[in-house]
């Protein structure tokens, strides 16, 4: 029996390795996002029976696929390695538990929503992508944080004094970070600005200096990303053509060396002729 | 005949390559477009008659001119083998056929707008510019199905939570996907949030979220473009220049092997030499 | 009397150069700008008096600089030769003439405005940025026709389309042009759009795609300017440097040729030594 | 005693350094930090006694902290010679003093926020990143100036023309530059040009004009910021690197030298050898 479970594991392997299976699951997945989406029409009455349909074999096909590339792993622990394998293990069992209550249909659909995120993990050159994008986010870690200071000490300086002015906008300090959001992407800041100008004329050097300093730190950020970016490409292509000029001159060293001790063995016999009567 | 028309065919050839002729062609089409572009001024009305004769002309002359332009090939089929051709045809065509009709002024006055994309593929420059747009395209594809895919799930979301708040900005997931792109511009994206914070306070979290997401990708999305840029780039100049510093380095290594034969010769001299009695 | 001359362009070519006098002008330069941006408060009565003085010496004081630069030049026309001293003359004679007038106010000190920008002749660092910025402008003339090509397309269609929706923002194409270009500054676009949308449903695919578009070009142009100015600076940097890779390796080959005919002396001694009996 | 308290400043300075220490430092901050946000919600008066011991107990931990810090310096001047020493001393005197008086208890909170920039001394990474954004300043001078220059000539230009349509906005030459900075950021700028369009309908190349040349400068501007730090960044690393190159081909000329000196040697040593008899 143990033999017959190999054979179906390599069936397994085999179908969860083929390129039309794969293009299968793809489509599955994006007709089940396009179900998702077809739910948010309110035209939907007419479809609804096939529409419930695709949604429970779209449920049940998630469930098998996993099932499949579970059963396929050599040991079954080696499944949860894959950072990817649990990813998707988390979002089929999220779209099956709710399916039986019936009064959160809300939290129910937003799960299955999510469902399209296993695009990402079925199509290499996205996953590639996302790597290349989560590799990037400690880069950006301390700007972050110098960012969030700058964000924290002009909330807590506009909550104290623009708070009279405008109780929604500058009410406390996250409302104020939030405010300072708004005015960092430019959105309606003249509005915010004009209002706090009426009792205290000089603010607008609150809002000129914010933004100066917001926008030259975004600024020097990128550059040094793009820096790093280049300077680690330039240091990886380098150790992959074994630092060739290197290897190189040391080539020309030896072949001059050669040369030298040749020189050495024919000026030996010369002063050997020399000395013979 | 056959002999005439080749030399009427090498005529056209002569007029379609002469700078003057090419710069009258040039000028027809932006004089063209100013017609075009004159008529949704209300005081056209004195003009009318001015513009009824230079708009027949130049339809006129789009025709004669493409019809040179196919006689001047070798052979008919070559014609369409440049996609600049038939982009070229297809807009002269769409230029003469609505003119019979009277009531689908609309769509005749449009197809004549196309026309100034002609000046596109006259101008070498322009060419040269489009060309290298076409080819920057699929560098961008995964790009912007990973952003497709963060879009589509943000606006099922915004649909299924929000649709309440503003039936208009949220209905279905295709208006909550114009919303989100409206967002991603900066443009009154306060004022969504702002009405969506009301019944739900923490959905600031759901604005401030797909912002970064949209702004970190496209900022990642840039870098990337820009050093394959420099890397293709880089490497087409080596490729030009024969990969110097190897072609270099092999005359080196040859010149040293000479020297080296010479020396074993010399060798070989002086041992005979000493052997002698 | 010549030679008398002669040493009074000496004293002026000396004052011109002089350190103090240039911080002087510079000084001079400023506080002119200061008055005419005075002038825009209303609280200028009391000043008025002191103003006009200070505004009459600034007038004076540049005709003196003018005419002490055009005589210290040995001869007459070669004061027309570089740019900025034309630039210069433009905005000294230009602030002399309409002080007669009393009813163009506002063009006399429209004028006055304009003498600010001697700053920029007058300071090195900004006349070099000046520069920069005049000669990258023919490196974006072609991209610039390209985008006037796709801002008049829409124009025009939108003009043709929109015009009954709204007459202010889509009434001939010059209005359309510059409703384009708000649109493309991201200003209030989506109320253009939502406007339209009610009689033509798809409309957005009209706004959608023009941003893309802009967008795009945009993107592509800067990459392309940021690779041909680094290509242009590194092909500088070689010519500087002599290229010194190739002078290099014909300094190696020269020596190793010298080697090589002293072996073929060496070789042709032996075999001489070799033929005596 | 000399010796006493030469011991109590090594235990100082122990301390200092130690990681478990600077951590505690900077939770102390953080906390301080969160409990000045926390004063701008409303319902602090639950927490308002722990709060104050907190708010009590962070300023004597600052006081007691900074002076460790004085002590542990060999020479009490060596403190002040470090500008974060000193930007630390303002911070700590700063929220000292205000304690005292009651009635400005505005300026008293403001001074406590910037408390918070004491973070970025502690953590190393962020003192990096400050010093980064420092050296860049000096860079961005002569832009920043010639920026200014055309602010002034179009905020003078404006102020002049359009005063009358909107004095809020045009009223005087300030007044005007703030609004060309909104203009810049491209914060509703169509309805300050719908505005002035009414009496002056060309005024559009005012608004035009002015966002290409801003939007132009700061382009050129960034182009410039990242070739000079690639050029200082690439000298850096040549200089680090030995200038390798140069060196190699020193050492190959030596040794080819070397080669010469020893066929010269046997050169003349065959020529001994023929002139003998």
């Amino acid at each position: 029996m143990n033999n017959g479970f190999a054979q179906l594991q390599a069936q397994f392997l085999r179908l969860r390795s083929n390129k039309l299976f794969e293009g299968f699951v793809i489509t599955v997945i994006v007709l089940s996002a396009l179900v998702v989406g077809a739910k948010t029409y309110d035209n939907t009455s007419r479809f609804e029976q096939i529409l419930a349909v695709l949604d429970a074999a779209v449920t049940l096909f998630f469930l098998v696929e996993i099932a499949i590339r579970m059963a396929a792993e050599p040991r079954f622990r080696d499944f949860f390695k894959s950072g990817w394998n649990v990813f998707d293990l988390v979002i089929v069992l999220a779209s099956i538990v709710p399916i039986d209550s019936t009064d959160t249909v809300l939290i129910a659909r937003l799960l299955r929503v999510f469902r399209a995120l296993r695009l990402i993990s079925m199509i290499p050159e996205l996953r590639v992508l996302l790597n290349a994008l989560v590799v990037s986010i400690p880069r950006m870690g301390y700007v972050a944080l110098l960012m969030f200071i700058i964000f924290y000490i002009y909330a807590a300086v506009g909550s104290f004094v623009f708070e009279q002015v405008d109780p929604f906008l500058w009410g406390n300090i996250s409302q104020a970070m939030l405010t300072l959001f708004r005015i960092a992407t430019f959105e309606d800041w003249t509005d915010v600005m004009y209002a706090t100008m009426e009792p205290y004329p000089y603010s607008w050097i609150f809002y000129i200096t914010f933004i100066f300093l917001t926008a030259f730190i975004f600024l020097n950020m990128m550059i040094g990303i793009v820096l790093e970016v280049m300077q680690s490409e330039s240091a990886k292509f380098k150790a992959e053509n074994g630092e060739g000029p290197e290897q190189e001159s040391r080539a020309l060293h030896q072949e001059l060396g050669q040369l030298r001790e040749q020189l050495n063995r024919v000026e030996a016999l010369l002063q050997k002729n020399n000395r013979r009567p």
